[in-house]
């Protein structure tokens, strides 16, 4: 019934991409300068689809639909990681805007309730998926304004440096929403590998991570005797090589756990290092299995800093991603959409990365839907779709919308 | 026969330690600011000692006697670690310019020709030991420029910048010299568990560094299936675990390792990192186990690269230091100089540290004195000695120094 304009879609990815654009990649990490540029532009191209668009308190882009009835929240984020892809969450930001457009293009869904949102920070340069934890109510503002970014900004000062402090929150509306829907690139080699070109998420990882601190004694290289050492990275070392050896045990198919984040002080050739610290992080779409890994993690920690010599400490990071289960009756309405343009091209799965639309699950029926990844690749400067697939997609996402309003409207 | 002023000499190493203080140590590294500053300042207090003193083509400060005769060569390093201490180089320095003053000061030793030197970047900031190798024609000058330092600044711009390019550089001079006499703290436990106050170095360890460099593939760390990861830090902690491991397969009683910088890339929670380095350093007073231990570190190189997802190469670091014997009669003139001074209370020992004695040992007869370190503390903030053995320390290096001299002119 609605059709979406590709080119229009793809030119505003594009546009998209020029903020904070390095070679075929992003980095447009969330507040910084390229990133609060390229949500002013944001909110400008919202206010051109006919929505009541503006930045709120934490940074987050809302563009309200000025119609009656149920309304559909779309959304997704528009920020990147430190080197980051173009599509990641861009793109489904800009099939919101592009729905919207169409929407009010066509008879049937001209009046429809649509409202699009660019969620702040899901990728954690301050704190992972804040906007749409703030908008399930899920944060306390207090504990906020310290929490510390890259170069140890606080986010209170940044947000004040750009306007935004004082300005209220997006915030969930009891009555107003039949739902959430979120489209994004896969991020794995899934879809590819079953030659799918649609993916109808049914649920989504829960993310644990966790920051483990040694401190030790900084010496010479030379003249400190082996057996006197208290060198934190051999600590860090050996604790980090037991859990890589131990994890499997609790591990399943699809658990994956990651030490992306190592840091040695003061790091010189000649110097036992006196500190260092790792971030360790791992996912799994079932609670109790994450509940065992982190009971393991911190028994290893436990025996690690029982050897004494290195003070090795825990502590939770700043995700907060819960695993989510996607709404049934929303998965229904992509499932057909999807079987109308790609014929037995789609198929059903979850979703390894997290995603704003779990934390929203929470507070109403979510869904999401995925297009392919080349290669799997992700998280990356390299990381790309076949434009086809991109602009199926949003037809796919622009259906499933529509037939979603209309059941409400009955 | 020669007398020291001992608050003279504590006086001009807290002056020192003014340049680049923070708390109770010093960060001066090799040609910053502060560093280039102290030299100047070094300059001036030799030339108040009646030494024809300059800063070289590479920030090596000399001061030349103006006397006849063989010249007995004194000196160490100014210039300290990233996080450093107060005496390391810097005492044996200031015992260079005591000595100065002090032999003019007494008739016997008044026309005695004693040169002072404070050679530029022994911590290898740009190339550890620079000013030594350079005095022994050890560097070639081509590759030096491109030395690269703290924040990846080239030598030969830092150079150009201080003033100091194109001068000459401080070179060995045959014919003109007796030999070369060091003093240092010890920066290791051993004086201090002996209970001695004065060690007499018989030898000096070796050093070899090697950098090794993992890549990988960086991709997202929640749709990346275990089985499908090329994780450098993976690969580093494994390699860094087998290292630790291994090693004692080979070492001697002395020998020592260390592991002290390791860097991650991106570096982010959420990021299986796509390249990672590490620097490994290993230490021994016998060539021959330097180069067993080398071989195994190659091996296991070459076992880690093998495995395929991730590459792993290793280069030879900067550090060039090979194990010296120091000088059988110098060594004489130090520990009867001690015995008068401290009986019963100094002892022969072989230095766990690297020093430019051990470098231009290999151009002329070298040795070294040594004082106690407070707890064997070194390369950080806490480093220090006792004052009453700082000035012991610099009254038998005065008496050992003017006997060598008294000797010389028969």
């Amino acid at each position: 019934m609605v059709r979406i304009n590709g080119e229009r879609l793809l030119d505003d990815l594009r546009t998209l991409r020029e903020f904070g654009r390095v070679g075929p990649g992003v980095v447009r990490q969330a507040l910084s300068d390229v990133d609060i540029e390229s949500r002013h532009w944001l909110v400008e191209r919202m206010g051109e689809a006919g929505l009541d668009a503006r930045i709120d308190g934490l940074g987050t882009v809302i563009g309200r639909s000025r119609s009656d009835g149920k309304a559909l929240l779309v959304g997704s984020h528009t920020d990147t990681q430190p080197t980051g892809g173009w599509l990641d969450g861009a793109m489904g930001v800009m099939y919101g805007l592009e729905l919207a457009r169409a929407f009010r293009e066509h008879e049937e869904t001209r009046d429809f309730a649509l409202d699009v949102a660019s969620w702040i920070d899901e990728e954690g340069a301050f704190m992972g998926c804040l906007g749409s934890l703030a908008f399930c109510d899920m944060v306390e503002p207090e504990s906020l304004a310290d929490a510390t970014g890259p170069g140890g900004a606080r986010l209170g000062d940044v947000l004040r440096e750009a306007g935004f402090e004082g300005r209220p929150w997006t915030r969930f509306e009891p009555g107003r929403y039949a739902g959430y829907l979120e489209a994004h690139i896969e991020q794995g080699p899934y879809l590819e590998e079953e030659e799918k070109r649609i993916g109808v998420v049914t649920s989504i990882v829960g993310i644990r991570s966790y920051q483990i601190a040694f401190k030790g004694e900084q010496n010479h290289a030379g003249t400190t005797p082996m057996p006197r050492r208290r060198d934190a990275a051999t600590a860090l070392i050996e604790l980090a090589h037991r859990i890589n050896r131990r994890f499997p045990e609790r591990t399943g198919p699809k658990s994956v756990w990651t030490i992306g984040q190592i840091d040695v002080f003061p790091g010189a050739p000649s110097i036992v290092p006196g500190s260092a610290w790792m971030n360790v992080q791992f996912r799994d779409g079932e609670e109790s299995r994450l509940d065992d890994l982190s009971a393991l993690l911190h028994e290893l920690v436990t025996e690690a800093d029982a050897g004494g010599e290195v003070e090795v400490s825990i502590r939770r990071g700043n995700e907060r991603v819960v695993a989510a289960a996607m709404d049934e009756g929303f998965q229904g309405h992509l499932a057909r959409a999807a079987e109308v343009h790609a014929p037995g091209a789609w198929m059903r799965m979850p979703s390894a990365a997290g995603h704003d639309a779990q934390v929203i699950a929470r507070c109403m029926p979510s869904a999401m839907l995925f297009v392919p990844s080349i290669d799997g690749i992700s998280h990356a400067f390299e990381e790309d779709t076949a434009e086809e697939d991109v602009v199926l997609g949003c037809q796919v996402f622009a259906d499933a919308a529509a037939t979603i309003l209309s059941e409400q409207r009955g």
